[in-house]
């Protein structure tokens, strides 16, 4: 039997999911959460990764899954020393994300923030669809560009269906009960 | 009158220096030491930080600078968490040291490890020196590219002088003046 992981070694949540669906939000009330637990975190998110490791790259898949390496290599760092990183990020790529795990050696939970891209079209705060649908961005995950679902990620919150407080609530229980929290 | 730093946070020692001046092999002493003080550490290699954050990066100073800057991003995040970040890259440029220290809110011990050019091209370990000399390599510091000495360093080893043990010992005196140690 394996032994339950020690609750002071790092883990990394991904959250992966389209654009809008609700990473960012959910990944700073889980930060918030975690904090409060006295645990180390640290919250990677998606833009800020792009401005400071990946101006240089550009949104189809070669340059997408550096983006993604590259944020699993800062993940490797942090969790050798305790820290819980959430990383807030479309993280597209099935095949990525797995290596990721494997990198990390499977202190990796999986959150597969799921929405209807047909509900993210129709919300859409950022205008970002529009101009996506418009062909005004070129690879717009969901739109011009694969996201490719979770298989046997540790969890899935429906976003359109759930409030936050409901999401936040199967991640933390989630969590415990892999003994990472 | 500043009060010294909390020895339980992180802080950068940033070993920078021409290639082949004894960089990484004081950064693995180091290491060591501090390991044995109990003390969580990173080693941040210039190579390993080319090959994970870097790959599409050459070496004009653009280039360079912006390698640089992943680091200091890289150095951020994990002194935040408590960890001595050992940085082992060549660095050359003095307004991205000085950018990187201000970033790291002045938690940040500029280590110059210093050995002549013409000491360096007579030992050649690696005949980088050689091929940099015929030309082979392009933009190589010291040869064909600048190196911008610290003027306000922390400490200065040198290391065509001073044994090995020497140059730890003055880095590990001056991080225990420093109350980082």
């Amino acid at each position: 039997m394996k032994a339950p992981p020690d609750k002071c070694e790092g883990v990394v949540i991904c959250l992966t999911g389209l654009s809008g669906a609700g990473k960012t939000t959910l990944a700073r009330l889980l930060e918030k959460t975690v904090t409060e637990e006295g645990r180390p975190v640290q919250v990677l998110d998606g833009d800020d990764i792009r401005k400071n490791l990946s101006k240089d790259l550009g949104y189809c898949r070669a340059d997408r899954e550096t983006n993604m390496r590259r944020i699993g290599y800062v993940c490797r760092l942090l969790i050798q020393h305790g820290v819980m990183v959430i990383v807030s990020a479309i993280s597209p790529y099935r095949n990525v994300r797995d290596e990721i795990r494997c990198a990390c050696e499977c202190r990796f939970v999986e959150v597969y923030v799921k929405c209807p891209v047909q509900s993210l079209i129709q919300r859409d705060a950022k205008g970002l669809y529009r101009r996506a649908i418009a062909g005004e961005i070129p690879n717009f995950t969901g739109i011009s560009d694969p996201y490719e679902e979770p298989l046997n990620g540790e969890i899935v919150v429906e976003t359109d269906r759930q409030s936050q407080e409901e999401s936040l609530c199967a991640i933390v229980e989630t969590l415990k009960r892999l003994d990472y929290l």
